[in-house]
């Protein structure tokens, strides 16, 4: 009786229970101490205190309407600081208008792909990416085109090329990258740029950056504003500031995007009749007061150079990710990623095939775990890469 | 180059936005205090002070963890007081798995819509009604199927019974009811429940019950739950507490449900790929520790009764809402509900013609707006009745 599409959903969806389970299982009989779970991606610090306090002095000084309904598109004010940082990062003079506050960055592209989309409309995705991603596409009636990286994770222009249609309507690119956690280069945006300009219709950039904040080893993720013009950004503070229980982001038009007028319009009232209404009133405001507050981003790294030490130290393959939260390892002697991470299970060490990333040939490990766990589970990848005739690259 | 749906949209939602811009511009001209602008239906009052409590509490014992994810259901401990509530409510064995917590109202309609339709499948609704369940219904690929209740703006069974097709998947209910204020009685609610039951295939009640706190006169509203066995409820706290900026509300299915268990996993689904993922981890902890308080609405009936009773003493004629926020009185004479609103114009008070509801020949005004602006008012309605040669029913 429910919708034929959820049936088939709620089976898929499963697996994800089922890997989840399997690690509450293990647990179970060995001790949670001696089950390396690198599957669960979710962000582990908590908010800086700049928005502990941002909150408190809200909640301790009520004003009169604080918790009505305000603009779809959320408080002027919020909007204005948002567009002026953004502003300043660009180059451009985005107005507040540009902005739409949202319930996260999953709302945020439900929005823009309600807005873009006519039934079968087709929406590039860049392998490795957040599976996640079908689903937005599928509920708005597009078609996901799966395009493949290179072996750095770095999009392939001629693939991307080849894969546009007179009904390509938007790519979505995400960097820092969920799984890969590569950055793409300044360069590689205006190469995106120029092709996508280069089509006989407009094709709009949807740029989710839900880890942009989240960057290591000195480097800085371009500005997209800068270097892509028929761009809209899909932004959250889930990891930014560690809230992904309260649900707050935003959308950002370009003010160079050749749809501006629409889009923005298209957006707010998306963010409207999809049901979020508004983003939630008193964490618009807390944005307001914390906006330049990060979390600690320094103990991601330690924790990044531990697990992608252990990964190397052992003897596996993977690309150094430079930002967002997780390894994309190379499984070893060509093992498929599934073959790859039941090894792994039995040494107690669960991890994410890539599969699940549109990207067979890898797994996924998340480093927002506890350093015990990443700091005991060296001896596994040792354990794994000795029953596998890996030679280690250093010493346990 | 924006999906063609949205450009219709847009274009419609254009009409509410000049209501509200004519209003701020017969202010700017006359002053606020000489404009009654009864067009918007927003809670004025404040949350409870258990609520602003329960807030400052939470917000300044920060807990680890506390603003991070949870089930998309949303915490277990908030979905069993919730499930407990209902269960003393209704006499039902309801369990936390029923529950859904979820962004509003809006988005717990739109996941339950999007649980339940397939493309084509018919959604009755009884108008007059909240028309944003057109866009809800669309959004998922539904077709509305308007049937219109009697002249008390109750159901009309054997024109419900005519409008049922093998497509017919749910009807929306919505006592008490935006824009008229009726209450469906017990009888009432087992008349539809057997109607639907006598069908030869499920029909899903979906029952919008953001009002179901604001009532008046002593009467009670029956709960769906004890007459209804399909159903899903759909509730907010925006109007309850006076949370409209804050976007709590949820689903909730009934355990005679013959769809329960695909529903309650359809519905948990829904709410993380439309986006939403979960409800505001901190509201959910504040209704858990004000479950039970309920704004001032003895305030709201005071207005209600103020307006009403212009409208009645003015000389003209309206149902007395027993709960929500309106009063949806008949335009005189047979008027239109545009004639009769320019009319209304012409004395700067402002009302929402009722084909805004699919109800022609009525009006919406708002009671939640300053006790002033009710008062203030009385001579306008006493004007307008004299222009259009109505007797007054009692003194100005």
């Amino acid at each position: 009786m429910i919708a034929k599409r959820m049936i088939t959903k709620l089976e898929g969806g499963s697996l994800i229970r089922k890997m989840f389970e399997e690690g509450n299982r293990l647990k179970a009989i060995y001790g949670a101490d001696k089950v390396f779970d690198f599957s669960i991606g979710n962000p582990d610090l908590e908010p800086p205190k700049e928005v502990t306090d941002a909150l408190i002095e809200l909640a301790s000084n009520p004003t009169p309407g604080m918790h009505g309904y305000m603009s779809n598109s959320g408080y002027e004010s919020t909007r204005a600081i948002i567009a002026k940082k953004r502003s300043e990062e660009s180059g451009l003079d985005i107005k507040a208008d540009a902005v739409c506050m949202t319930v996260g960055a999953a709302a945020a592209m439900n929005d823009v792909l309600h807005s873009l989309l006519d039934d079968g409309d087709e929406v590039i995705v860049l392998a490795p990416y957040f599976m996640e991603y079908n689903n937005y596409i599928d509920n708005h009636g597009g078609k996901v085109v799966s395009v493949s990286t290179d072996d750095n994770f770095m999009p392939d222009f001629d693939a991307i090329a080849a894969a546009i249609t007179a009904k390509t309507k938007a790519i979505i690119i995400n960097s820092p990258n969920n799984p890969s956690g590569v950055i793409y280069s300044a360069e590689q945006l205006t190469k995106l740029n120029e092709l996508l300009k280069a089509q006989d219709h407009v094709i709009q950039v949807i740029s989710d950056e839900p880890y942009i904040d989240l960057v290591y080893d000195g480097m800085e993720v371009p500005a997209v504003l800068k270097y892509i013009d028929n761009v809209v950004i899909c932004f959250s503070w889930s990891k930014s500031l560690s809230l992904p229980g309260e649900r707050i982001g935003y959308t950002l038009v370009s003010p160079k995007n050749e749809d501006y007028a629409d889009l923005t319009g298209a957006i707010v009232l998306s963010n409207r009749i999809l049901g979020s209404v508004n983003a939630p009133a008193i964490w618009q405001k807390v944005i307001e007061k914390s906006l330049y507050a990060k979390v600690d981003v320094a103990n991601y790294e330690y924790r990044r150079n531990l697990l992608y030490g252990n990964i190397i130290d052992a003897g596996f393959d993977s690309v150094k990710p430079n930002g967002a939260l997780y390894v994309f390892m190379k499984t070893p002697n060509g093992m498929t990623d599934a073959e790859f991470a039941a090894v792994c299970a039995k040494y107690n060490l669960l991890l994410v095939p890539g599969a699940s990333f549109s990207r067979a040939g890898y797994c996924r490990l998340a480093f927002c775990v506890s350093e015990a766990t990443i700091k005991g589970s060296r001896q596994a990848f040792f354990a794994i890469a000795e029953e596998l005739g890996i030679a280690h690259k250093a010493e346990l």
